[in-house]
């Protein structure tokens, strides 16, 4: 009986290498018909031959798989030459590794961002309050080594009566602040309109969690040349993340860093969890840096340290801190930011000192 | 030994009153308080203030509490101080039953949501694809008894190579088509500089979920007088979405009409997880009128009669639903909109023909 | 141009045939090899044999599909004929219905549950505390037209220092109770090893959410006879829930009634969410009779009746309800169990009065 | 008007400092009664006493705080007596950090696990599946410093017609192959009836994650002396973690090692999500040694080394991973277990050599 077996299987192995062939030539002509199609600007998906192949299918199908089997195996060919269409057109996706092997680095004022360069520290208050407070933290950080200041004039708040941010006017008091301490400066926008105010003010866009999928603000973004940085969403997959960059790609805006700031779970000890996962899996698929937003991951000024511990382990080309004078009277936040002494001891249980003057190893072997 | 346990609870029972007289004393200083600062102009909490009075309370705990229970007992009393001021000046939430207990109904042409009006049903395709599209099914929709359109001519899509609307002109095909056949016309805005546009063509402006924490778009549109549909997040707690509602009604439009439209959960026989909850909870706490979105709400033609029946039960006000004359060669949303004879089953199925022109009892008993 | 794409297609539409021919006959072949296969006791899944095929196919692999894509095309050809090959052996899943069409009616005691049979309701306590609570209930919910009376012995507690469960006094004293009010018993079962003495007390033995992938105990209790009521996990999917009742019946025992009682998600104004899509996709996918546990699904008084009538309205065979004589002294579930009074009031808002006595027409056309 | 305030703000003062002097006798009162309580082997919480109270309160209320404020000040008074009678009677959780502040060391045979020592790394197949591939894996491992080896006899398993594992036979391979090599044997034990098999066969019982709150499964084990591997569930919070360890300890166990080995999130590029701050939160709380499952975490071979370094920097004691002499011919896991050479590279990209050999510096400073 095993001789049986053996016998059917034979034959099989000849059916096989029969499909190859067919299969092999039916994707040859499928790349023939998208050259055409593309010389015609026409799209290469379309939905109504695929309905009519697949019915002359099911009519000729002699058994024994259900019409349904067929079907699903003959969208699965379809969807192989379409890919391979894509492929040929290079189509590829602009955030993809494999369109760009070479990590991108990005250049915010003379920070640089990515690659070989040591992590960059992003400190700064939650939110601008004063003169006198930007100046207080400005010139603190400034004194420990930091080089990106960050600090929200427009504040996105889920409550309608929670403190807005100063506006205008908290940018441009950081802009000052930033350059008397030789700082480069980030601050969120959360509207395509003000994108002049801050094109004039800051040296880098931030794209808040919670715009990550408002396309109209990263298309206008997108049409910027200012470096973007560029928060996941609360609940946003990797996938959605990344095309959010391709939107701001697709525009011609190549200097993106990718931010992770935790995620919703159903942990109640903390206020998000920060998903290393999703740092490895970024670089992996993308050439963009990515940094990792420690306050807002944890929530929790005790988790800091470990938390910029294993974000920096896992490839993490930055971190990004909230640091204010006096946190128990910060105007939001007041949980997780954290005052100057502890800031001071945050960079030493880091090592951070040593890390911020130093080149990096590669993580990822590309 | 139980006398003794009698004994301490009676002396207990006195210290209870007691510190009910102290509490109460306390209370009625701090709403005198209030009422200086606000004729002040001044903001009631002031952590400062609070830390101080942590800080005297500390340094005079004579024990057996520690220092952190004599904190957090004391915060807590804080704070029912503060609530109390805040009900004082009636800054209770615009959207919240006990500020306004009677239903609200939203007026849309001569369409009413909401109260004890029949449930409307929200029917039209994902998107404005063509005149012919739009015409084929506001035609069909309206003999079916429909009275409001929906579709989308600028689309939020994930991925930037995605069909992305017709824009200004899918807006132009469909109102021409909403006249025609006497029709109120909703749709999603996404960005606030196209509102001159959407209040010429639209009746009922849409706030997808991906928009629903944008707040520069809350604003704007809470300027506006025109109806809102405002989905809910895809992974927004419900206080999250009625504090987006509170955004519009904020800024002066209280023609509001909530829409839930499905969460995301790790369930993957569906696209998203309909939270019938959140319908009760909606209505509970706030006076708005609720819809659900069946469509997206679970992905899958089967589901479609189900969820409708679920979400009439707990007292939605109407249901939305996308409808396309070929789903197959839809340019998005192939697999969940239905197609006319679909749809007339689907009207049949949920008895819904008979509901649309029936009055409804109360669900909720306000 | 039109016309060389028209010519490539007819060519395409060629080599469409002849795949479905040869796929065909590959099937057959599959086939006939796995009729030898269980005539001998082997397995039909062949990893070395499959892993040998591929090397194979990309060693002849001419292009233009990468190695990986035809690995990628030929694992759904293997797939779908071992596919062909389980339904030909009818190894369908004893739950779904494609196996059984018909609805699956589950008796318990004198209570039938499913098909057309009026939704039951099942009351009871949280927990079985003394004989006085245990009679009052049981008196109460009798009065009122109840059959199924449930009931805690033995809880699963988070923290091992809550209360436990009375064991099995608690199981004597809910038997002699229901025994005197004509009621049937369900209470939860923790230990394949105390099945003899759940035998001898009670009429269904509840599977709680916590041991849902509790694979001893869910064969223990399939080699049973009793009724299983299977309630599904935190943060089960459906497929999971589903494969658990597998379980059970593929060791035997075919009287199982699956129970939703809410999913974990972010919402903080529940404890747990209600899964309505949960109840249809396990009406559309089993023959089995669903239930939905309105206590645990929201854990909030002011849902109960609003999420029974999404329950019913989406073709649940019933609904489950804690009741006790004076929650606020109750040893678990505090805040959520219903009093007497309230536990009227629920029956005459839901109209269950009426339901209890009425054949249902049916939700789902089977 | 600034004067008036200050002079309501010192009454306000004076009446802080009285309610604190209340308060504290308060407190004092009930911890005599508490004392007493224990004495007569009386539960300390009395929810009919505390009913009482707060209708003695509001009955009392002379305002300007509502009834419902009311009761919620009072309850959280007696909450915090309630938590100084449990710190009185030492009622501290077995696990807490407060508890017992030093690290505790688990020893499995002659493997230390926790504190100082140079983090462990756990390694073997997912099943046990022949004497062969028991023996090679063992082999293999344990000539590269490996020192504890994992192996699943007994398997859960979602689907009831996926393999299950040897079962005893498996156990046996198992051990044999470890005495050859000088391994230390961990298993998973789904079934409290079978201990006495692990007992003599393992040297560490593996509680899984669908098993973490099997509360019978864990009293059975907390019964044993026998170490335990406690790996979290799929949807648990640290809280309910922690309290199943809890369960181990107050059974007289106190050999515990927590295992993180991924949550359930809504990305899709993973199986799991490896949740760092679980690892620093169960290093904060608890005295623990902690875990991290990579293989199961990420679910993805190219994750292994990044997870593993983040792992490794937040703390964690030592590292779990899969791994099989054929892993596309393994009967469970195929896309997830190494081979040798991979596991190999796997060492020598993790720096783990190195790691093996040496103690390690303090990461949590207690």
């Amino acid at each position: 009986m095993d001789g049986k077996i053996q016998s059917l299987r034979a034959r099989i192995d000849g059916l096989n290498l029969q499909l190859l062939e067919l299969l092999s030539e039916r994707a040859r002509l499928a790349q023939a018909i998208g050259e055409l199609q593309s010389a015609m600007g026409l799209s290469h998906y379309d939905p109504v031959r695929e309905q009519e192949m697949l019915e002359a299918l099911t009519a000729a199908n002699p058994g024994p798989f259900t019409d349904a089997t067929v079907k699903s195996l003959f969208k699965q060919i379809f969807q192989a030459s379409m890919q391979l269409e894509e492929a040929e057109e290079k189509r590829h996706y602009l955030t993809s590794r494999s369109a760009h092997r070479a990590d991108t680095v990005v250049e915010v004022g003379n920070v640089a961002i990515g690659g070989r360069h040591a992590p960059v520290l992003v400190a700064g208050p939650c939110a601008i309050e004063s003169a006198e407070q930007v100046e207080a933290v400005a010139a603190r950080v400034a004194s420990r080594g930091v080089t990106l200041f960050r600090g929200g004039a427009f504040k996105p708040r889920t409550d309608p009566y929670s403190f807005q941010g100063l506006g205008e006017e908290g940018l441009r008091l950081a802009r000052e602040a930033c350059d008397r301490h030789g700082l480069a400066f980030v601050s969120e926008i959360m509207d395509a309109k003000e994108l002049p105010l801050f094109e004039e003010h800051v040296d880098m866009l931030q794209i808040g969690a919670r715009n990550m999928q408002n396309f109209t603000l990263l298309k206008a973004v997108g049409r910027s040349r200012k470096p973007v940085l560029l928060k996941r969403g609360l609940a946003a997959t990797v996938e959605e993340w990344v095309m959010a960059a391709e939107y701001l790609l697709n525009e011609g805006n190549p200097n993106v860093v990718l931010c992770e700031r935790g995620i919703r779970t159903f942990e109640r000890y903390t206020r998000n969890t920060l998903d290393v996962s999703a740092v490895a899996l970024a670089k992996l698929e993308t050439h963009l840096p990515v940094l990792v937003d420690v306050t807002h991951s944890g929530g929790r000024r005790d988790l800091l340290v470990p938390l910029t511990k294993a974000g920096l382990a896992i490839g993490a080309d930055g971190i990004m801190i909230e640091v204010h004078p006096n946190p128990a009277v910060a105007l939001s936040d007041q949980k997780q930011q954290v005052d100057f002494e502890t800031f001071d001891r945050y960079l030493e249980d880091t090592g951070y000192h040593t890390k911020l003057s130093e080149k990096r190893h590669e993580v990822y072997g590309f």
